[in-house]
């Protein structure tokens, strides 16, 4: 970390910043400029608080040279994370594809679609039993009910089974669960991370709206310093001033994460759009990029779906799309990246 | 509601629509024109789902014409809400001054604070107890202690105290809180929005950093939507482009909200740029815009807080600010704004 | 167009509302209902103004049905613009590589690259003579020398030039150049579009760093307007919250415009994302979403470059890149995407 | 400037480093720590581009510790810059009101509403002849023949003239213009800037859409190395996720610039928010949060003015504002703000 001190610093506020630096356990490195003194602070600077810092009289200014993740930080554990999900694993070379629809609404419903997306080379099912919807007056999910059409439909399929949990009360009844995904919604929800933390299903997180690179590792970060280290991102999208798109996908966040950690990058690009039409392509762009899998949605009559709808595809132009996305991973990974 | 169709539909599908519309209860204005034939919908389609009109073959866009809230909406309830918290009220030509430390360290600290800012003409206390940290490893908040700190106090100065909530199994502790907060990071913790609208404690809701008007209007929705009407709005800014500032503060929320809704919105200052040198003109700028009242960070000893220091202000620079304060809002009240 | 008055609205108001939107030359379709009067209007109204109608004091909202652009619109011109430019043309199937350096530098720097690039498989060569830079005490660009060079390097090679104008002075300075390139800063500099729109060679324009697709198109519209129809959108990121990358490359950009225009889609990694190891998996990535081409920096000595070094990329990291995308290109060509 | 470096860096390349900046004439202080080696540049950094010094490959990143603007710089301008125009100044607790229509229309509306503005306290006119349209349907004003009618109405009314350039090339037309305005989108037309920067009347920057403080500052900077040291910097929002105003207007941006420039700072409120409705509370906050004047729209008849009808403001209701701003300025100023 390095301190910009302002010019001509007071003695003794410098002298009680340097105390109380030494006493956090950090080396002090001094540098004195024409215009400006500089602190450059070595050690385990990850539990100093650099607005703290920033707040002294003293202090221009406080940049940090090292992230403050560590579990989530590539630096430290060089090799990828692969998670294993039943017979599946996610990360580690495989292309791994969660369909389904976005929310549960029958048990035919589900079991058809996850009949569907198996035939076509999905390997888990997606589907919302718990939802988090902007307004108190629309449809909020089956929730427990949902939950067990879930399980129906992996009894039938073998498929694994990602669904959302929105509240850590209801922890007991994702039992068969096998990845629990956090929503966008609650990416910062403190209490929520901690609690997925301190049991061991794989945990998926969906970046917040407005969220950082960094924030959304910290979010990782606090899952796997609970003792979880089965942690997936989830890239669906940023709210930018761009309103024609839902929302705007950034696929260069799979290789600037793949840079900074070792967790895999999975893609939603049906949340991300809002619009069925450009999933294919976006998930075509995903898939050239490096992720790690896609999260798509499919419904079988998208026009009737509850909720979601505009975002959904049918399970035959999954099937083409899925065709494709198997031969774009192909040939990526013949060229080794 | 307005659907506009795409240009030819067909005729089955539209008979299919036109059905589910007025099983939903709503009447079909139906305007053909040369390009495209429009559906204007009357009667309440506060319940019907846009994005599921949109999804259809046949539809091109959907518009709403009726703002998706109700019990929040201006329109049915002219009159603005006034919140009683104590021997105060928020609200109703009232100027709201929430003052006190971004955390609760001690109960000297909290103590001394609360005698301060009510000798300077503070009104209500905020203090945290449960923090809501990006970090892990950041000190997360003294917790039920913290809140005994607060309730000792109110008891030496008799002001009322705002604390955040964090999640719904901390509610027990909070008996003696007046007003509780949700912070940004939870504006669309739904859950969470649920359960402090089946109590009957006033619940100031902060705008999430990426929060359309119209969503943190459906936050307040959901709490009223539970039975609970006391709901306060805090702008605190929101997430740009721009990093100078912490976020950029949106003070066109407060005419804006004026017409929209009834309930009283207050301004956060401190966080929305985190740094206190931008605290006393904001505060001056908001209540000449025509907020209820502003939540300001005070701190003893601002560089040794524990969290959040750059934007804590001195009692001393407290004190000139809010007497400025009470002037500029008398002179607007002159004005009848 | 759709005007939604307000409840109740007077009734002389209305009267010179209609006569004034009849004079325009539109058709009225009212559609009463129990809360609002909707107006549908039929006809040209790419010429009204939404924002006039708006200022009514009877109007509540006002919403276009159809785009504002005529010239760009793939409605009216349902097949994709092909751009011949020299050998060579941009759209129609092809994958464009424009490739080259930043800045111009120097006769030697610029033909040892073109040579360097067009060996790899790019097929124009781009580099910058004007140079739009942030600080008035940054390299400005070698000017009219550079554009020699630039030739130079374009007699040895075969390959087309693009490079970008800052002002219509320079104009006759271009006489060589095959594409001319209109900056993300000067997107909506209107008298330059005009200008560029009045003379013949092909118009590449950059999105502007907050430009929706709609302000884009219409940027495109100003030069259609004037004559040229030979224009190319080339997208190189949006400035949103997220400050790891340089701006956020908005993939999605490709099949919306593809959908709402027949001209053709260049994607510029290097710029968007400022970091030479994003350019590889995006480049990847915008291939298979389905991008016209891609405009690449390129540079013999990216750490010596006189301006943007950290996103260029070295010759053979180039060559590897191009090939990887002609397979790409191949592949997404048999899946007829 | 600070320089991190990565670890264990090329010895090669590390003297070459040393070298090449020694070169630009700056001294090196260099501190070793565990993880990273560190480099404190003293002396004038700010030629140095630290987009090339990041490019290199033993550099982890640069961080500058000076701000890249001298002349509009408040640590080596201390005192606020004053700008005479006409009988007026701008800038050193005056209070300037430019008001005037969107687009002139003709000499009786212009002399019009001069006189009312000038009758309500309004200290400058401002109104458009050349004009911003996104559209290149839509009216783009006078031209000439509008600043004639504006050169008329300062003949009556002896209120100075703000009107914006779009091109160098009409400066010649611009002899009887008071200020020169530069329009949003022109904030970074380089060219533009230039020219105005050899010429010697005022000129006001609009901030662009998307513009952060620093880059801002940096178009200032661009009229300033000319030679021109009268500018004015012009807040008019923001391009922001909330689409419900037009853009988000930034009163932060008032103390902030404060701190960093000694130039003066105006508000625009009718075009940030593009509606009518909020430019009063707006107004009065930005008086309050210290601004030195504002733009205000006004027009006789907003429902026809052609062009941005809905944030203008009707004269009666001009005058109404107009003289609670001059309060709210004389209660600041006695607060000694």
């Amino acid at each position: 970390m390095i301190v910009i001190l302002k010019r001509d610093p007071q003695q003794e506020q410098l002298d009680s910043l340097m105390h109380w630096l030494q006493d956090k356990g950090v080396t002090i490195h001094t540098s004195v400029g024409a215009q400006n003194t500089i602190l450059g602070l070595v050690g385990d600077t990850s539990k100093l608080d650099t607005d703290l810092i920033s707040a002294l009289d003293i202090v221009e200014s406080v940049k940090r040279v090292q992230e403050p993740y560590k579990n989530a930080n590539r630096k430290f554990h060089p090799e990828d994370t692969i998670v294993p999900v039943g017979n599946t694993q996610i990360g580690g070379g495989n292309l791994t594809i969660m369909a389904g629809p976005c929310s549960v609404e029958s048990e035919e419903q589900v079991v058809s679609i996850a009949k569907a997306v198996k035939a076509s080379g999905a390997t888990m099912l997606r589907g919302g039993a718990f939802k988090p919807r902007t307004s108190p007056y629309s449809f909020q999910g089956l929730g427990a009910e949902g939950l067990e059409y879930l399980k129906a439909a992996k009894q039938e399929t073998g498929l694994p089974i990602v669904t959302e949990l929105m509240d850590a009360s209801q922890l007991p009844l994702f039992k068969d669960v096998d990845v629990i995904q956090i929503g966008a919604r609650n990416m910062q929800n403190f209490d929520l991370l901690k609690a997925v933390g301190h049991q061991d299903k794989p945990v998926m997180i969906k970046r917040g709206m407005a969220a950082t690179y960094e924030e959304w590792l910290m979010s990782a970060e606090y899952v796997m310093a609970g003792g979880n280290e089965n942690v997936i991102l989830c890239e669906r999208g940023m709210r930018t001033f761009e309103t024609y798109t839902r929302n705007t996908l950034d696929l260069a966040a799979i290789p600037v994460l793949r840079k900074l950690t070792h967790l895999p990058i999975i893609v939603d690009p049906s949340h991300a759009t809002g619009k069925s039409e450009l999933v294919d392509p976006l998930s075509c762009g995903a898939v050239a990029t490096g992720c790690d899998g896609l999260l798509i949605e499919v419904h079988n009559d998208p026009a009737h779906a509850l909720c979601d709808g505009p975002q959904s595809l049918r399970p035959e132009v999954f099937d083409t799309l899925a065709k494709k996305l198997l031969e774009i991973h192909q040939l990526m990974g013949k060229f080794g990246g």
